[in-house]
């Protein structure tokens, strides 16, 4: 049975995913510098311990990708043109179907490395659908941004949960843990793990 | 010079100090039960380690301790009578001079052991100065509850905020870090470390 996942999602100490204002030159916002320095290792190849596995954990057997429109880019509103196509340049570490929920219809993208954004508007139920069958047996992995994962979350859809709470303070911005109060009654918190980084990992899953 | 210290405040993972619901046979509200386990061994005098050193060091040089009123007891609202004399018996275990915010006076309460109540209606500021005058010299402790630390974090107050995050879920409460925007530019997380209770310890220090 494909499973829901989120991996490497990232929150401040006192619960922020991104901070406040987001903008091209500041996807995740002002006052989170750091919030992912526990995953810079990894991504040059030199990654150790809890923090690297945690980063690696997030690409293992995965075949599908849902991501809400933010974590593809910073255009809002209406696609001005299909100029945009993604934070990831031409060849996406992705290399399978990615999902991206918006309201602006767009067609198919097709990148290098077997990388394709499906642009669709649909309930998390029904993107699951279309995720878990492209994922052709494997697991689907969820992305950001915050209200995405949020919505997954309010309909208990999401399998795990990996967090990381990053030793930063953002003061304002988006809440991962808003308006889900029903959570405790699906979901408990499996452990708290430090890296080395001084991050602490945290995976949440099911009762 | 005086310092002003919070130690042992635990939060839930997805960052509320209390559940909703907070009533006298639920003073933290519900859906918080397993918050303070980490420190039950160490009230047993059972304690070991990182959980049982942070348990202690609230206790370390401190000569008075400010509190909100709720964290006294929970009478709200002009007080009927004066027969509740807090949470803790006879025989606190403060023994030094206790400074309960309230808008609510009420005369001075000497209890045994040393430990004196008295009841205040004052800016955070004010009630700072008389404790630690009443302190001579040793820090003061903050207790809670959610509000009272918010309180003096946002009036940049508190030197010292020893943070646990216990690994539970509430869904609702009242949370540590709400309209708290300012408190990165005077705070940082100086670390994260896990007790082998399963929370871990947070310490944020000003910057």
């Amino acid at each position: 049975m494909a499973r829901l996942r989120v991996h490497a999602f990232t929150i401040t100490l006192d619960g922020f995913g991104t901070g406040a204002g987001q903008r091209v030159d500041a996807p995740f916002g002002d006052g989170v510098e750091g919030l992912h320095d526990w995953m810079m290792p990894s991504f040059r190849g030199e990654g150790t311990g809890v923090d690297d596995a945690a980063f690696r954990a997030g690409e293992q057997d995965i075949g599908a990708t849902i991501m809400g429109r933010n974590m593809f880019g910073p255009v809002r509103g209406d696609w001005p043109d299909e100029s945009w196509r993604g934070w990831w340049g031409e060849d996406p570490p992705y290399h399978h179907d990615v999902f991206v929920l918006t309201h602006h219809a767009r067609p198919s993208l097709s990148m290098d490395g077997g990388t394709t954004f499906h642009f669709l508007e649909a309930t998390p139920t029904d993107v699951l659908a279309r995720a878990t069958e492209a994922a052709g047996g494997k697991d689907v992995r969820l992305g950001g941004g915050v209200a995405t994962v949020r919505a997954f979350l309010s309909e208990g859809l999401v399998d795990e949960l990996n967090l990381v709470i990053a030793p930063i303070l953002a003061g304002a911005g988006e809440r991962l843990f808003e308006g889900l109060d029903a959570l405790p009654t699906g979901y408990r918190v499996a452990s708290l793990v430090p890296g080395g980084s001084g991050a602490v990992h945290v995976q949440v899953v099911r009762r």
